[in-house]
């Protein structure tokens, strides 16, 4: 038995640095989580300043030379391919991310976007694009100052994907989503033809909200989210967040008039979570303690919210459960609901699409972020090509822009280059469920609604890795190629071609 | 008009500082509440780190240097009599507290407590005083360093209660608790000959959770907590946090089978909390924006919760509203359920006891705290000396240490010195309520259960000032007169003897 060789001590410092500067990040998630779930209004002004505080910190101790120097004598010390090594190059991406902008281009980007948010938010209740035209402009601006501080090789956009998705590049999107669109489109228009209206008319009625959240729980709970090491808890915006892989939460939201309005959230969020709770302990405080990318935590959510939550496996064995909770469905059949949870309509909102029509928002949102940055799109251009790209995926126009190009917060964030992560999620999970599936035991547990050795799986190809690999090594590892459209393109086409008894199933 | 003078420069920088200081102690705060009140249990461990480094963070900006020289320029600066005075005045005395601990002792102290308190909790489960005395020992030791570090005038005792009592003596002390002893143990002796078993019998049976926890919510939003700027939470000892003036959050407990465990304890923390929400708005965010010290705290507290919350004028206009909550009340009298509420009964544990025998166990308690700090009384004397003084002032002998000497955290967690402040807040509890019925308005709105003149009152002569003045002043300016025994003693032997019926009444 050869031991393992000693931690050399430029690591063992460098990881005392990196956990100091990660406690401040999770004090941080924790009041923005409190701010977010339990807060009283009163405290609003106050939590401003604590969180300001923090992040001043934590920036402070990011950009910090000294961390600079401790990075560089890591290098030299780690040996390649150990979980050292991961690290030094997790935190050299960082430091260099952080340090490559300017204070001021930092300063200018707070205060533009915290104006620009005030300034969207009174756009869209008004419908006005024109007051917030000026403020995005000068955020493209802005945003093409950080592209080309950070670098890139190609397009200016490439800088800015990075941030989200290490390693993806503007080329490389161009052709996973123009093979999307080439299928999707024309399938969402076969569709639109076969589908009656009030196809998910069983899913309104009066639902019990803790009867609601106690079955949402269970059934997450059951498929693997450690309770001992979660929680849930009511938001506007569901969401998931990390203070350690010892506590890691979801948030949800509740309506009683509209069942999958809180269920399929939670079952989204509980695949954030237990990629979060599968990271091996060893990487916990520390840029390692997190998932591989945007990307890849989608395609985590997404695989547990869309493959097993609207799957007909996972319905066939809970849904004389769901029954017994909820007996106001008991004149639906499980046909009717498997519909009901699963139909296409066109809408105008991305947040509230269907899995078939939402990556067509995303597609839409990556073609006129690119045309922005490059120069080929004007802000002042926006609204109309908006509109048309709306016609030209969905065949509908938003009555207003309120509907139509003000709806997302993202770029009055200044989040720009981060829609396509939600694209780039689904395509993965598919690849990763195919690649999961080829073991007979995954396979046998799906087929019985059983997921134990699918989270296994899932554990020991994605998980316990957390950011040791950049995305496109993760996924060479799990599943043998790139990411690859084509398993998530069958997938879409045999799913819907059966749903809705179309020609080419 | 006169315009009010600018702000000194100096004092704007030193404000600056401290906000920054108080950001990160708030921040733990919040990450603390969580902690007891919705955390899962696999986040300990991270959130031991968390707070750690934010506690190390605000030691360090607390004793920089550069923090020193801002409060001499400060000191420079500021005109007397007023706020910056104030603020000047405290931020010199907590950074001279804070710097005249060397850092051994300091660490000494964190590592001795932290091992202390798990032998503690060892001792007390298997009730054996003999495994703690050691650390006991350690800790009394360390305590008198702290006390030599401080400085003190007479008693090595008055440096210690210094930290939580500015200003107050152990000598002052010693003539105000003899005061109290010498008529409150024949006192319970008397109403002890009086009192009949199951006099609170009432107070047990089935109260829903949620229904006492909403009856209680309620009470105390009537009085005056501000519900936009509090909440309210499970936990398993009540507390009182503030976050900032505009969030200042309490905790409960519950037990269906008794009532009193939780209302009480709720009304207790809303006196707290209405105490830090009065602060005058200015004052946040820096030292100012607290109470004056513990014991000014507890006088809230206690008012609320005793003078209000047990009184036979509260419930003569609230049973009925009590008995439509509660049904099962419906045979006990408003005259039964007065006694119940405040019931004397000699116990071993301090925070079961009721309001009349609490003040003994704090003054023996003092009585032991001072021998041993001066060296009258040796750590292994401690749980004789304790039943010997149990057995005096209550006619009870505990029938073990976990029920004596070990019950309290306080000794463990190394908070020598802390306990008197609970008597100090009984006396001048009463002695602010005396001052306050001076005047008609709240004297009437007392007669007829309406609160709003009395926090009116409280407001303008306690809240408001919140840390600006010392106990003392605040004690002079607004009841005319020194800390005094005799209100609270005349308060308690006038309920006392008209509840039993004694002869004196």
């Amino acid at each position: 038995m050869s031991a393992k060789p000693p931690e050399p001590p430029a690591v063992t410092e460098l990881k005392a640095s990196l956990a100091r500067i990660d406690d401040l990040g999770k004090a941080a998630a924790v009041l923005s989580w409190d701010q977010q779930t339990y807060m009283p209004p009163g405290g609003v002004r106050a939590r401003v300043n604590q969180l300001t505080r923090l992040s001043e910190l934590a920036h402070a101790y990011s950009t910090d030379p000294q961390l600079g120097a401790q990075i560089s004598a890591a290098e030299e010390a780690a040996e390649p391919g150990t979980d050292a090594a991961a690290l030094v190059r997790v935190a050299r991406r960082e430091y260099d991310q952080a340090t490559k902008l300017s204070p001021e281009l930092v300063s200018e980007l707070t205060q533009t976007t915290a104006e620009a948010n005030q300034i969207w938010e009174i756009a869209r209740a008004e419908a006005g694009f024109k007051s917030f035209a000026p403020h995005l402009t000068k955020i493209v601006e802005l945003s093409r100052q950080v592209a080309e501080a950070c670098g890139y090789a190609d397009h200016p956009y490439d800088g800015l994907l990075d941030i989200y998705e290490p390693g993806m590049t503007t080329k490389a999107l161009k052709t996973l989503f123009s093979e999307l669109e080439a299928e999707i489109v024309p399938l969402v228009k076969t569709v639109g033809e076969q589908a009656r209206t009030g196809e998910d008319e069983s899913l309104h009625g009066t639902f019990d909200e803790k009867t609601q959240l106690d079955y949402a729980w269970q059934t997450v709970t059951k498929w693997g989210l450690d309770a001992k090491r979660s929680r849930q808890d009511l938001t506007t915006h569901p969401f998931c967040t990390s203070f350690d892989i010892g506590d890691v939460r979801i948030t949800t939201r509740v309506r009683e008039d509209y069942l999958p309005y809180s269920l399929f959230p939670t079952m989204h969020e509980s695949g954030h979570a237990m990629y979060e709770q599968g990271i091996k302990p060893s990487y916990a405080r520390g840029p390692l303690g997190r998932g591989a990318s945007l990307g890849v935590h989608e395609s985590q959510s997404g695989l547990w919210e869309n493959l097993v939550g609207r799957s007909k496996e996972f319905w066939k064995k809970n849904y004389v459960g769901l029954l017994e909770t909820f007996p106001q469905l008991k004149n639906t059949s499980l046909a009717d609901f498997y519909l009901a949870i699963n139909a296409v309509k066109p809408s105008f909102i991305r947040v509230e699409a269907d899995e078939l029509t939402y990556n067509l928002h995303i597609l839409m949102r990556f073609d006129l972020e690119t045309a922005l940055l490059d120069g080929n799109l004007k802000v002042q251009e926006l609204p109309e090509a908006w509109n048309a790209k709306v016609k030209e995926y969905l065949g509908i126009t938003p009555p207003s822009d309120a509907q139509g190009v003000l709806q997302d917060v993202h770029w009055s964030a200044g989040l720009i280059g981060y829609f396509p992560t939600y694209t780039i999620g689904n395509v993965l999970s598919v690849q990763l469920w195919d690649a999961a599936q080829k073991e007979a035991e995954v396979a046998k547990g799906v087929a019985q609604a059983d997921y134990a050795p699918l989270l296994q799986w899932l554990r020991t190809h994605v998980h316990q890795h957390g950011a040791a690999l950049l995305p496109a090594e993760l996924t060479v590892q799990a599943t043998g190629q790139p990411l690859n459209t084509k398993p998530y393109l069958s997938y879409l086409k045999q799913k819907y071609s059966q749903l809705y008894g179309l020609n080419n199933a």
